[in-house]
C-alpha cells in the first residue's frame, strides 16, 4: 500500500470561538483582539471568530460586535456562528461576509443544546441559508455529534449523511462534520469521511476532531487518508464540550500544523506566531494547556 | 483504498521497567509487585518486568531480584532488561527464560547513555544473544532512537535496518523498534514499519512509541496500516526520555488498549484491571499521570 498524501492542507482556526466560548471567566476584549490579530498573522487563512449567541447563555461572546469590528481583515476568512435568527439579522448589520450556523444529528442532543429536535433545527437553519446564499455570504454548516452522542451513543453514517445532504441542497459551502465528544476512532473517522467525500466531491468538507481520548491526531491522519484537506483545530487546544466528563478541548492548532509539517504537508501557518497567541491568551485561561507543541517551545512553561 | 486492520493484536507492557526507571523516588518492592501482578491479571500476555542494570545507575532497579522470583508466571511472558555482561551473568542465576538487550542506532546517544558507540555495543552484545539463544532463552533486540537522536536528529532507515538485521543474524526473536524521544511522524512510522516487515517477514517487530508530541496514537495507526501487530505501551504512560525537554512518557496502554477496541482489534486486556493497576502505583509517582483513558475512568480522579 502506498500512502496519498496530499501536499497542502488547510486549517480552520476555532479557538477565538469555540474554544473561548468554554472559558469561564470573560476574557477582556483587547486581549481576545491581540489573540486574533497574533493568529492572523501566523498565517492562518480561515477563522471562527466570535458567534452571535445570546450573551445571557454565553457571557463570553457578549463582545461579538467589537471583535467583529476590530479583527475583520481582507486577508483571512472570519467567520461568526449566528446560532439562531436574532443572529442572523445581526449579521446583516455588520461588514462580515461569511456564517457558520450549527446543527446536531442527534435529536438528544440537539434538545438539550438549544431545545430543538434536529428536524425543527433544520427548519430554522435552512431558510436562513438559503437567504444568506442569496445575498452572497459564504456558509459554513457545522455538523455536531456526527460520529457519537454523549446520550444517545454511536451515531448512523447514515442519518450524518443525510443532514449534510440537506445542508449542501441549501447551499452551504462547507461542511464542518465533528466528533463533538473525541469519541470517534480512526477507521470510524477514515469511513465516514470516505463516504462524505465521495457523496460531495466538489463541497469543502472539513474534519473537526477533540483530543479527549487521545485519538485526536490518529483521527486527523486516517481523515487524510480519506481525502480530507481541511481540519479545524484551536489554538492551545482551546475548547471541549461542557456534556462530557473530563473533556479535553479541540486537537490543538500547533500540534496539528506540527505534524502536518513533519509529514512534508504545507499549512502556511507560522509556529512561533501561534506560540506567541497562546502566550496573550494564557494568564486568562481557566485550564492549563495541555498542547504538546506548546509544553515544548514555549519560553514561560 | 480499504483499510486492512488486523482483527488482533500483541501488547507489550513495559510500564514496571521502562517506565519505572525514570520516577526519581524508589517505589517499594512490595507496591511494584501490586502492581505487576495487576498488571497480569489483566489479560496482558508479555512484559518487561524489571532491569538487572547495575542499582548505582538506576535505584529503582535495585530490587530485581526480588521482582523475578515474586512476579515470574507461566501464563505470561516476563522480559528482563540485561544491559551489559553482568546482567547477562545475573540472568542466568534466575529462573527467568525472558531478556531484553538494547542499543542506540545513534552513536551520540549510545554514547552519552551507556559510554560506547553503537559498534562497541554491538561486540559485545550479539555474542551475548548467540549464548543465550544457545541455552533456549527468547531475545528481545530493543532498538532505541531509531528514528531520531536527540544529539543527531533524523536517523537514515538504512541504519535502522542494518542494526535490525545484525540482531536477526545474531539470533534475536523479536526487534523492539522504538522512537525513543517521541518525534517520529505518522508517515515516517508507515515508511520504516513496511520497511522492516517486508525485510524480516518471519519474526516479530515491535513498535514503540512515545506520546511526546501527541502523535503516539496516530504512529501506533500508521504502523497497524503498515502490518505491525505488537506495540509496546506503559500503564499509565509512565515513562519518558530524560534527555527530552518535557517529555511526556510512553504511550499509555489504556489509550492504545481502547483506541484498538473502539476499532474492532483484540488485544485481551481488561482496561478495569489496567486502571486498578495503575491506583496502586499512582500515589508513589512523582509526575501527574496523563492518560485519556485514566482521567476519564478512574474514580479517585
Amino acid at each position: 500500500m502506498t500512502l496519498l498524501l496530499p501536499k497542502k492542507v488547510t486549517i480552520i482556526e476555532v479557538g477565538p470561538r469555540d474554544g473561548l466560548q468554554n472559558e469561564k471567566n470573560f476574557i477582556p476584549t483587547a486581549v481576545k483582539i491581540d489573540f486574533i490579530t497574533r493568529l492572523q498573522e501566523s498565517g492562518l487563512q480561515e477563522m471562527e471568530l466570535t458567534s452571535f449567541v445570546s450573551p445571557k447563555w454565553v457571557p463570553q461572546m457578549s463582545d461579538a460586535t467589537d471583535i467583529i469590528s476590530s479583527c475583520l481583515n481582507m486577508k483571512t476568512r472570519n467567520i461568526v456562528l449566528i446560532p439562531n435568527r436574532k443572529g442572523m439579522e445581526r449579521i446583516l448589520l455588520t461588514p462580515c461576509r461569511a456564517v457558520a450556523v450549527f446543527v446536531g444529528v442527534s435529536d438528544e442532543f440537539n434538545k438539550r443544546n438549544i431545545n430543538k429536535t434536529t428536524a425543527d433545527s433544520m427548519k430554522e437553519v435552512l431558510p436562513a441559508i438559503i437567504a444568506l446564499k442569496g445575498k452572497g455570504y459564504f456558509v459554513r454548516a457545522c455538523i455536531s455529534t456526527a460520529f457519537y452522542c454523549p446520550y444517545k451513543g454511536k451515531i448512523a453514517e447514515a442519518d450524518t449523511i443525510k443532514l449534510c445532504q440537506q445542508f449542501i441542497n441549501a447551499g452551504a459551502d462547507e461542511l464542518s462534520v465533528a466528533d463533538t465528544i473525541g469519541m470517534a476512532s480512526p477507521n470510524e473517522s477514515f469511513s465516514l469521511f470516505s463516504k462524505l467525500r465521495e457523496r460531495f466531491p466538489h463541497h469543502m468538507i472539513t474534519a473537526h476532531f477533540h483530543d479527549t481520548r487521545k485519538m485526536g491526531l490518529a483521527n486527523i491522519y486516517a481523515a487524510l487518508e480519506a481525502g480530507i484537506i481541511r481540519f479545524d483545530t484551536s489554538a492551545a487546544g482551546l475548547g471541549g464540550c461542557p456534556f462530557a466528563k473530563g473533556a479535553t478541548g479541540n486537537v490543538a492548532t500547533e500540534d496539528v500544523v506540527y505534524m502536518l509539517s513533519r509529514m512534508g504537508i504545507e499549512t502556511g501557518v507560522d509556529l512561533e506566531k501561534i506560540v506567541s497567541a497562546i502566550d496573550v491568551i494564557r494568564p486568562h485561561l481557566s485550564r492549563p494547556i495541555e498542547s504538546a507543541f506548546y509544553r515544548l517551545h514555549s519560553s514561560t512553561e
